[in-house]
């Protein structure tokens, strides 16, 4: 087991996500409350200019913008490209028996709760995360198809760590309920990550409950792109539960449902959230399975 | 009583606000919605360059650009200010004998429910509000505590008519159930208003409770303008409900309850409003009242 030398905090990834850029800010003004012995902690705006103006990104989305060959690639010119680079540097220099773990605090509109987004499937990632479950019953963990090598998203960065997902909170907007859940299990991970580090974590040996994505629908839509259907009410908040072949999954505006037509129940979630308009996403997939430790 | 010759809704005021948005598409595509035997009905996109771009505005609030002398000002040159004095070129054909109605359909992350912000105290605008509260019971009725002809914003540019505010919603999000909502709350508008030119509506004696603006509050902030402190969770989505002195109001970063001082029980809306923490408002304070008609 390789020791975690350093944790990174990052908020305000997305500059309208206030829970993570009030969480950082509130971390800088007092860094003992993520101070622990075994590892140095660092907390971070992940985009400072987005955060200034209130927008989730200036150019382009940050999340996106750490596929390796665009990180390696100075000819990218966007400020969120950039900006990537400049994250990238900090996780350059590994030494082979210390590892970084990742914190990366998200908000979304849709009712996800708390949940958190694994960076990978690493053993001892997993064994975190099973760990984090054991303390927060209603945690909900969503683990990558693949491993990360490939991905576009921050957390990619790191094998170990997690994006941390809190909803429902509308863009712009500090739920302070939230803002407190978010904080507690902040503190708990870097908690169980000392316990980590101390070889004083037991082994979770308790079957774990997770999501995997696998794959997204896009809203009804008509030929200029604009949305012809809103999601269904009886759908609507209704992240993690299952939709089983027949239910209703959208509403047209002139009130038709529109059935979800799969063969399989899935557990659909980011149902209903505002940036994934944009991205042609109305909601994500996700198969449930129970994996043993 | 003049007749009303006219009514005009509006959405994508705020271009991230799709209820609006979606319902003006809709009454663009099936005029038959909107349309009623005395009087013609227009439906209009309020701020289009926002609506294409998501956002609540390009350069400024739109709806903070309706004071006279800024209509009447040539060397305005942003793009709402400019759209706004088209907007008002609408409404500047006055006959004495006949009126125009507005509809301004907004939404908000507020827990406002169905609410409507009388245009003028004039007292035909406060029977249609009456009898509209007659129809919908739980329908909120806001009222000017003067005469709007000194106002910014779109509804003042006629003595009858409303803003449409519904919520809670995210900005960049419909949720189906509010569309729906808010498109039967439009129809009854228009059925009412059918209704009072026809001489067919019935006076509402019943005593109306309204609800009068006297000020905003700004969250606690520090030099910098940061703020200090969320709306405290004993108040989110209490929009409408008493707020009594010693009440909490707002909680810090650190976990401390900051407290209602005033000296009198006020009505708080807009609390946790997306688009306000900008024009530094937490929440605005309201007065109950019961007007006898």
């Amino acid at each position: 087991m390789n020791q975690i030398k350093r944790v990174v905090i990052f908020g305000g990834v997305h500059g309208n996500e206030l829970t993570g850029i009030y969480l950082v800010k509130k971390f800088d003004r007092a860094p003992h409350l993520i101070a622990r012995s075994t590892f140095e902690t660092i907390a971070l705006l992940g985009n400072p200019q987005a955060c200034a103006i209130g927008r989730r990104y200036v150019d382009t989305d940050l999340n996106r913008c750490f596929l390796r060959q665009d990180l390696a690639n100075p000819n990218l010119s966007s400020y969120e490209a950039n900006r990537a680079q400049e994250i990238s540097q900090i996780f350059s220099q590994k030494n082979s028996q210390q590892s970084d773990l990742i914190i990366d605090i998200h908000s979304t509109t849709s009712n996800m709760g708390l949940t958190i987004i694994a960076a990978s499937n690493h053993p001892d990632n997993l064994q975190l995360a099973a760990r984090l479950n054991l303390l927060y019953p209603n945690l909900k963990i969503l683990t990558p198809a693949t491993e990360n090598r490939d991905s576009s998203v921050l957390r990619s960065l790191s094998k170990l760590g997690f994006t941390v997902e809190v909803g429902p909170v509308a863009q712009g907007v500090v739920d302070a309920s939230l803002f407190c859940q978010t904080e507690e299990l902040v503190s708990t991970i870097l908690d169980v990550t000392e316990a980590y580090n101390l070889g004083t974590i037991l082994p979770v040996k308790n079957p774990l409950t997770i999501y995997q994505s696998i794959g997204a629908i896009d809203y009804p839509r008509n030929e200029k792109g604009d949305i012809e259907a809103a999601i269904h009410p009886q759908l609507q908040f209704r992240d993690y539960e299952p939709l089983n072949p027949g239910d209703p999954m959208f509403l047209t505006w002139d009130g038709e449902s529109v059935l979800y037509e799969g063969k399989s129940t899935v557990y659909p979630i980011f149902i209903n959230e505002a940036a994934y308009y944009e991205k042609g996403i109305a909601m994500c997939f996700t198969q449930k399975s129970i994996v043993s430790q």
